[in-house]
């Protein structure tokens, strides 16, 4: 077992990274009398949630659990508020806990219902997708959607835990896993030359889920996530990085309606995008923006903008990104494999441009 | 003009109290070209809208408003969706400010709409009810209903400045203003002998809606509460105080249906049961709770239950309450007028019997 450590100005809390985490009780921090609400939903249920029920009554916990309808199109208020009718239902109190067991949907929702429910409940997250184990669980961003944008609702609430069990992505279809990689191969590309090098090496591995290399590389990508976040708890600077292919990747998931991309696959195509404009504007070599096609590529992700879509249907989408201050774009670009930084006020045209390239002509 | 600095861990920020402040544009934290979202009601709109937005404006301010329904039945996720698809209809971004205009329920859903659009944006405060003057925009409780249980979802959110014109209670109804001095006699009461006897002086002036009395009586309220806010912010400990009468007051509100007493006059009932039940637990003296009673009607309040509810449908909706904990109910109560405490686990009989004796039995 892996542990990685998150630390905050007001506290610190673990991730823990193993092969079947999940049926070991001594691994859930809670006892005896506890009352907790599980969240998750149907598809992960039919998996995870016995053992995860059992394992936590075995520590003497009184466990219910709510499900949410799968699907990124379920995350929304109204799905929040299935969640605290069933707190209420159940007279939940402030001492309650909420265990996320799912992908980055549940995690998300169930996360802002921890924020809220009461004005704030202890939250477990248990991630049992590849993305999420990587990426959404580590960090405190929650949130749900609305119709008019991604993410749009939310707050920043930290988990007192994050327990993620690689084993779990033996269930989940393999799209799903690749979506993953992109999240994956963006810390490489925007923070870390030397994992990416090694991402060169071990792509194979990871589609093919051998555990030993998927621990190593969940461990090392929550470390740069909880690095970034712990530097920049509330996204004023250095955290925006991490958004490295989500301006253009937003636009897709947006303009295709939610759940059509995979997040994953609209971010792996968004890195193009970012690393073409990237070498525009000088920075990056055609030979890297290479290097990162070939990664993507053998992750099984598109590289290039869906062919329903035209270069001018991004710009619109993009200006409602949350990183747009006062009017003007803010976009994560390459100055390098490995160094990502945020420019301000990039020329429309060039981003157009960018976005022409990265679009499929035959 | 009077100011009360509210002090937080992380940061301060202030209240002004005066007469005729929302007109004068030097009130405003707003500069040239920033954004601003106006959140009110219709009766509230009809009085000080144009007021606040000329004044906004004169500062160079693009403002916008978005009408709520009025009404406490209003404070609900649904409004909370109106106010969010205002803000992403007209691409407001994370730089944007929103202004609560109105009462405790405008207070609310609009500061929980601020802590919740893009997971944190500008809040400012300004109260036009005596009760959200003296209590709710100080504080940074922020909420909106559930079906099941009031201010079940929210956040805690401190607004950036708070903005009080105690003019504006010259439009307020009568019924509203003594709901507000229903808060104002608990400051009294938990904390404060002297200021209770001042009130025992001044309470007619008060009624009458007397200036100079009122802006000294509002600033003492949230120096007092800004006080207890200071050294418990997210309300582990002393802050509990602060909901003296509240724990029956909100049992009055659920079992009538939200709205039909008001949220005072509930509180003012949920006193005198307390100081019931403090004298039957030997600490307040039979004149003490005489006083507090005298105080209450003088104020045009309740000091009895409604004649629709019954003693015994007082504790299942005290179960619910956010103070209960592992179980047990937890109360608070009074050493003497000018003291408060927390009760844990006090006997239901005794509980019951306080409520009994606050019943009419004619
Ligand atoms: N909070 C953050 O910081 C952050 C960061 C990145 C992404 N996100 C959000 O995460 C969401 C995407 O998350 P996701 O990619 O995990 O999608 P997801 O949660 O929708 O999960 C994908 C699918 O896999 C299923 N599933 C989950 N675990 C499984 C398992 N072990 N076996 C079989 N099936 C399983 C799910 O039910 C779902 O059908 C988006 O809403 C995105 O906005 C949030
Ligand atoms: N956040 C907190 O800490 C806190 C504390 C106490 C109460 N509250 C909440 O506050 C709410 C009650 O607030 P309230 O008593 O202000 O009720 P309210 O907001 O419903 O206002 C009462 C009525 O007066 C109208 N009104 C407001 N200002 C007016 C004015 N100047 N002239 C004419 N009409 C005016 C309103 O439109 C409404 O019809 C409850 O929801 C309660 O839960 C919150
Ligand atoms: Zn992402
Ligand atoms: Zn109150």
């Amino acid at each position: 077992m892996l542990c990685v450590n998150v630390e905050l100005q007001e506290r610190r809390y673990p991730i823990l990274i193993g092969s079947g985490l999940l049926q070991n009780e001594q691994n859930y921090p809670v006892k005896q009398g506890d009352r907790v609400m599980i969240v998750t939903n149907p598809t992960v249920a039919q998996f995870y949630l016995e053992s995860v029920m059992t394992a936590l009554q075995k520590r003497g916990a009184v466990t219910e659990y709510v499900l949410i309808p799968d699907g990124e199109k379920y995350k929304t208020l109204e799905s929040l508020n299935l969640i605290f009718t069933a707190l209420l239902k159940a007279n939940h109190g402030r001492d309650t806990t909420i265990i996320a067991l799912g992908g980055g949907v549940i995690g998300d929702v169930a996360g802002f219902a921890a924020a809220s429910y009461q004005r704030g409940v202890r939250l477990i997250q248990i991630p049992t997708t590849l993305l999420s184990q990587v990426d959404s669980s580590v960090g405190g961003k929650t949130a749900v959607n609305h119709e008019l944008g991604k993410n749009m609702i939310g707050a920043f609430y930290q988990p007192s835990m994050v327990l993620i069990d690689t084993l779990t992505l033996n269930t989940l279809p393999k799209r799903e896993v690749n979506a993953g990689l992109a999240e994956v191969i963006k810390y490489g590309a925007i923070l870390d030359n030397e994992f990416f090098v090694w991402l060169e090496k071990h792509v194979d591995d990871l589609v093919a889920l051998k555990q030993d290399i998927l621990q190593h590389c969940v461990a090392r990508c929550c470390r740069i996530k909880a690095d970034v976040v712990a530097r920049d708890e509330t996204e004023k600077g250095d955290r925006a990085l991490l958004n490295l292919g989500h301006t253009f990747g937003h636009a897709i998931e947006t303009h295709l309606g939610y759940g059509n991309w995979l997040h994953g696959e609209a971010v792996s195509t968004g890195m193009m995008v970012a690393a073409v404009l990237s070498e525009e504007l000088g920075h990056l070599s055609l030979a890297d923006v290479s290097r990162l096609e070939k990664l993507l590529a053998r992750a099984n992700l598109p590289t290039v903008s869906p062919d329903t879509m035209q270069p001018e249907d991004y710009l619109p989408h993009m200006m409602r990104d949350k990183k747009v201050l006062a009017g003007k774009l803010r976009l994560v670009l390459l100055k390098s494999l490995g160094q990502a930084y945020v420019a301000t006020n990039t020329d429309h045209t060039l981003v157009l441009n960018a976005i022409r390239r990265c679009t499929q002509t035959d």
